[in-house]
């Protein structure tokens, strides 16, 4: 459904971080040039392409083609596709797989695919050898503009969603906007949930711009491009701020607490909530929270909410399909989720489009009054 | 067997690694005064104590106590004592039961044991949420001289040991010199094999301050906790100059590569070779090569193997019971080891007493030649 924009000229975002900094590619073809560019960066090395059983008929024989032409030998490594993937079993797999494979510290493991992939793939070359490299060739929206660049890995437990893993810095993200044209519209709608939360985090005028835009962006061409470019220009900054979010690196967490709770309650099940549908309801929560406890104008929610609708993002919990989530179930999840701090609540909330900030006292008995108002409303 | 030396002062060694320092305490009584140490450095924390089943009736009471006094609230976690801890499974099991204990990001694990136990729980502190706080109390010698310094984690693959793991430093490291007393003459030598190593590297004065010292060392006072900070200053300068170990942090490895072979070769039974032992046939075996390679005097290996003997240490792969080691078993695990980079053998050799080097280049036809000739010899 999404026209290609391989004419489209290739943007470079640059992450700064010191002896750890990395340049973000975006643009058309890049799959096709992936030998070259990782060629130039990283001479001489050896790869793994890991990969899921979805992506790989799509992209992978086009990345090993292009990384024999640029002399890089390699081996493909395609696991099962799916949330489900995110664990210590394919984990533990993977590992053995890169040091069955016989690869070194200096050599690179590719992430060839959406969040999943490039998760557990950072996660397992952060841990083979105490770090290898890793490059990130993101291939759903939601990877190009919020999990390939920062340098978060990890896995699922059955206490929650990536509770386990590190910060482990890729060498180089190229972010193939062609590739997108192979997702259907409820995939890309998920990761445009994410390209959404820049605006509403710090970037009003890059909320107003995709209120404009989001149709042509759905399209693709330059305006595919643009968006992703802006996105990754953003976190690149909120990263190179805050490596190990210490700080304000928390405010990419608006929606998320939320989302978990919704994801980890219907059991990460794709069929009822993917990742960027929770936090499109996550974001919408988080603005009604706020205009709750009388921090921002109504006007703003419904703003966001009906930008949100419009490119068919989910805003309520009875929006969820299946059994009705209760109020105790996503307590206990937001309780266990890794923003809590010393038994305070933490949530971003905002004053106003693109005015979030970083509350670190919620009162537990707000948010469950909230969320019963809101599950009520949903029954 | 080993005298206690609680009277003798403190030492603090300081490892300065910008916003990662750390302090290292060495002297006796640290375990009865954990609890305000901890609590100095780290205000209202709680903490999970990792131990394992031989420790744990030995110091754990005693550690607990000093926490209770301290107002630290922890659980105790008591693991299966030996190398094949340090496998994935336990992880998985370590991971769920920090998590289950809902420990957060400020909170801290902390390691009361050996290398295994330091090793395993430093690699599920930093894994726990992207990285937790780790403290070190360490409980052989071998841990208060090199395992608990310098932010080394891991776990052993079936592929080869510490193939899997982290660079994540510790917050405090407590090395209580008393608690050495109950080790066996067996464990406390295999921990000085590290200590001898210092001097090897590139300290020939305190190399013979060992020789002239090793019966006060093994007895216990000043001379004990004199031995540890100076082991620990050493390896904290080594790391604070090569926290990632792209250089000269190398150099710790004299006598590992080796070791590491041997130690997998008899898959880790500790009933024919514990670590330390390892490392002082390893270190016997890199004098005697780089002897065979022209790069130092007899009498510098004779020395060598002298004082490794005189503490009741093994310099020769016959040393080892049970069945012969053949060199192809070796070779392939010499190749695996992770100090291979691109396909050339890296060892550490040396030019005399204290002149070690990092040889980049060492052809395995020469390795293979002389691990023939030290194999028949023991045949």
């Amino acid at each position: 459904m999404i026209v290609s924009d391989a004419g489209a000229d290739t943007r470079t975002v640059h992450v700064d971080l010191g002896a750890r900094s990395y340049d973000i590619l975006v643009g058309g073809g890049l799959v096709a040039r992936a030998g070259q560019e990782i060629a130039a960066r990283l001479p001489g090395i050896r790869a793994a392409i890991v990969t899921d059983a979805n992506v790989a008929p799509l992209h992978l024989d086009r990345l090993s083609a292009a990384l024999d032409e640029a002399g890089i030998g390699h081996v493909p490594i395609v696991l099962p596709a799916g949330e489900t993937t995110k664990s210590f079993d394919h984990l533990m797999q993977l590992v053995d797989a890169l040091l069955g494979a016989r690869l070194e510290r200096g050599d690179a493991v590719i992430a060839l695919g959406g969040g999943v992939i490039g998760d557990l793939s950072g996660f397992a070359a952060g841990i083979v050898r105490r770090g290898m490299r890793f490059v990130q060739l993101p291939t759903s929206l939601l990877a190009q503009v919020d999990s390939s660049v920062g340098g978060k890995t990890g896995i699922n437990s059955p206490r929650g969603k990536n509770l386990i893993g590190v910060f482990h810095q890729p060498a180089l993200v190229l972010a193939d906007t062609d590739i997108l044209s192979t997702l259907s519209r409820r995939e890309f709608a998920a990761g445009y949930a994410e390209v959404v939360k820049y605006g509403l985090i710090d970037r009003p005028d890059f909320f107003e711009w995709l209120e404009a835009n989001h149709a042509a962006i759905f399209a693709g061409g330059p305006a595919r491009v643009e968006a992703v470019a802006r996105c990754c220009e953003a976190k690149a900054a909120v990263v190179a701020d805050d490596e190990r979010e210490d700080g304000n690196r928390a405010l990419l967490n608006l929606g998320h607490t939320f989302g978990h709770a919704l994801e980890s309650a219907v059991r990460y099940d794709p069929e009822r909530l993917v990742h960027g549908e929770g936090v499109a309801i996550g974001m919408a929560l988080a603005h009604r929270f706020s205009h709750r406890l009388g921090l921002i104008d109504g006007q703003d929610v419904t703003r966001v909410e009906r930008h949100l609708q419009a490119v068919g993002l989910p805003t309520r919990i009875d929006a969820i399909p299946g059994p009705a989530l209760d109020v105790d179930t996503l307590m206990d999840r937001i309780a266990q989720d890794k923003k809590v701090s010393r038994g305070q609540l933490t949530f971003i909330l905002t004053r106003g489009i693109g005015q979030s900030f970083i509350a670190k006292e919620v009162v537990p008995d707000d948010v469950r009054a909230f969320l019963s108002a809101e599950t009520a409303a949903a029954a």
